[in-house]
């Protein structure tokens, strides 16, 4: 170790055994790193004999000069290997997933998994929580009386086999490497890299073991990447490490300039996904549904065409077939399936307040993020991982981007619990709306597919 | 705490009081940061309640992004501020120090201490140990049997008042903030930062209460920059944190392609270093340490000009007062004072060895960090913090840059203990030297001054 002022590691000149500190001083110097040392690094850091303060300079110096498609490819491996895998070779059929990096009422999975399993699809699902301003499948799945979302391997495997699908959560053995490396990229300022946010994401959806994988990657005032250029480059960065593992991966890219659908909160929109499955869709969650579900449908070969899928989508819910997978998907993870006849079993919060317009014009533009801070300050998400969901609290949008709105016309509606908390986020959603005199034009709601 | 993928922290929304990881944030987005933001980052760090990884992110996020002069003003105070501070305002007289920034044979502190001493300056020098190549002043020091580098600050105060000079190490409670943040900077990649360099250096000196800093910035194959414009870069950034906090500080580039002097070694440089005290001086040693000491005397405005405070140099060594203070200084810290008349009671070590020039030539290039590695792993040095110093190891240069050398003449004299080790040393002793047929010209020594 021959370090003090400005000292040249000899990072070149080391047998491929580098040592954690050169391994830093490697990736700081744009070197190319091997890839048994990328993961014993990773490895070394989920058994906990390499310390995180040299994963937390690692984690910047890459957010700073990035990881080339190899080096990304060992990483994401290294850490998908951490811990437990899903081997779910034994079950017949194609599994695929679909994955989106979050936006405010995004209830698309709850909907699109029991519809791509009655589609012929094996849905392998393991979802997260919300945090900040987005919502997270598991939140809403609890909010369904009873409903568990820590099923065992063996269980997962037995309900995915018999029903097609099958909705959990992360233990602590899955992926375990990428479970500390996130919590510290949260209190290090190293979130935002692209090749980390990739790794991170497919590091999870490789281990449930899916051949498919479809990346719903969301662009705007509620997505956490409001540049489309960015968006592209995410998209581009984890379909090339799906490529580098063997796995289909495609990605749409769609519109998050304002909330998806009318329900934000998770009780409301379990109760929107079941009526979606029952038939009734507001238009933007039907399309970005049927989009993402008809890529999962293509890219594993069920269905030729988009609109061979479509028509077999359509199929699936005219039948009651995808809601009947719900259900049973429901029933098998100890939920009461008494919600999808009697959707009004999921309580709502007691409290009602409306937001109205204070004038009329065109509902031009809505700070998405906003909406989904206020929703999680009245309870509907969460604002540090320790706090306890409400999943009573619901705010209803009434209005989307391009509505012709009147004076006094309801915008949003709110049902909350405590008037602490509605005096807090009633500005914030008063202020997250724009009227114009002018009309304006609405955002288109899918923006492109990357392949 | 909005964070999940891609989130922009809503640094510049916060109050002043930053949190931590808004602050890398901040610094990693080359947002300015303000000067109490940086000063709890540090206490904090410095108290235990700041954990290291969120300081090794920081310290990347800075090899990435800099600090600005405000900035690194705020850091080095805050830094400097973490533990005791010397107050040496009750000791009349101009306080001055040099720091070198590390080089082979390097043994110039222990001459310019008590020659500037004896000049009229009061020199309260807080040194360091040697690591890799370099060796480092307290080693040196306690190669004098008996010789106490840990005093108390009452007894340093007290030393300096009496003698003019004492030479310390630092204890647990100087500038513990710096201790800390070196340890971790070794192990996480990010020693090679001019800020940070610099910060590191400045604290201490600044800490030691000095009012005039001479730096010797080296440059060259035995120095940490072997960059002259980054060692340029070096001088002027520790310049600036002096001029911000109202010190007096002057920088010397010299340069370090070949060792400083002829012994290298811990008892054989204090035994030269005796002899140049005495008036015998390898040219190079006496050029090098008249410079750096009349800078000090000019800077504290002790002599008006260089010829001056060479006057003055040159009748404290005649008079032998440099000498007599440097035996005092010995005897104040415990020391046995009869090194100065009998220098062969700093032993060497039992086992002789020569490199000989294998052909006749010009000694035209001198790997010095590969001689400096080779003494350490003779025993002369530390390959890591743990190792134990052979204080009687010696290396003897017995050429220099540009000499025309026979075939067989001596080049190198080795005194060591153990056959492996110079099994080692050797062939790293012999590879670091080149003879070419053609004269080369050696290199200046003094290469500027930056003010």
């Amino acid at each position: 170790m021959f370090a003090k002022y400005g000292a040249q590691y000899p990072a070149k000149d080391l047998q491929e055994n580098m040592r954690a500190v050169d391994l830093i001083f490697a990736k700081r110097q744009s070197q190319t790193l091997a890839e048994g040392d990328i993961r014993r690094f990773i490895t070394d850091y989920a058994r906990g004999t390499l310390p995180d303060y040299q994963m937390s300079a690692f984690l910047m110096a890459v957010y700073f000069k990035g990881l080339n498609a190899d080096e990304l490819a060992a990483l994401t491996d290294a850490m998908m290997h951490s811990g437990e895998i899903f081997d779910l070779r034994k079950i017949p059929g194609v599994k695929a997933d679909k994955h989106s990096t979050g936006g405010v009422g995004d209830k698309v999975s709850l909907i699109l998994a029991p519809l791509a399993a009655a589609c012929g699809l094996r849905v392998p699902m393991v979802s997260g929580r919300g945090l900040g301003h987005t919502g997270g499948t598991l939140d809403k799945l609890e909010s369904i009386p009873g409903f568990n979302v820590n099923l065992t391997p063996a269980q997962f495997r037995k309900q995915l086999a018999k029903l097609g699908v099958a909705m959990i959560g992360q233990t602590d053995r899955f992926v375990p490497a990428d479970k500390k490396m996130y919590a510290l990229r949260d209190v290090t300022a190293t979130v935002e890299s692209i090749p980390l946010i990739a790794a991170s994401i497919m590091s999870k959806k490789l281990a449930e073991g899916c051949d498919a994988l479809v990346l719903d990657i969301k662009v705007g005032s509620g997505a956490f990447m409001t540049d489309r250029r960015r968006a592209e480059e995410l998209a581009r960065t984890m379909i090339g490490i799906g490529q580098k593992m063997g796995r289909k991966v495609s990605a749409l890219l769609t519109d998050m300039n304002q909330p998806t659908g009318r329900a934000i909160g998770n009780a409301s929109e379990v109760i929107e996904a079941i009526e979606c499955l029952k038939g009734t869709w507001p238009s933007d969650l039907r399309q970005i549904t049927f989009a993402l579900t008809a890529r999962m449908l293509t890219l594993a070969n069920i269905a030729k065409t988009r609109s061979a899928a479509e028509a077999l989508m359509q199929q699936a819910l005219d039948s009651g077939a995808a809601l009947e997978i719900f259900r049973k998907m429901i029933q098998a993870q100890s939920g009461d399936p008494n919600v999808i006849d009697h959707p009004e079993k999921l309580k709502l919060a007691p409290k009602e307040a409306v937001i109205t317009a204070p004038h009329a014009g065109w509902l031009s533009t809505i700070q998405t993020r906003q909406i989904g801070i206020a929703a999680a300050i009245l309870g509907a998400g969460r604002q540090t991982k320790e706090d306890k969901i409400d999943p009573s609290v619901a705010l209803t949008m009434e209005a989307r981007l391009g509505d012709k709105i009147e004076k006094n016309q309801p915008l949003i509606r709110a049902r909350y619990r405590k008037e602490s908390a509605w005096r807090e986020a009633e500005p914030l959603l008063k202020k997250a709306l724009t009227l114009t005199e002018q009309k304006t034009i609405p955002p288109r709601l899918l923006l492109g597919e990357i392949n």
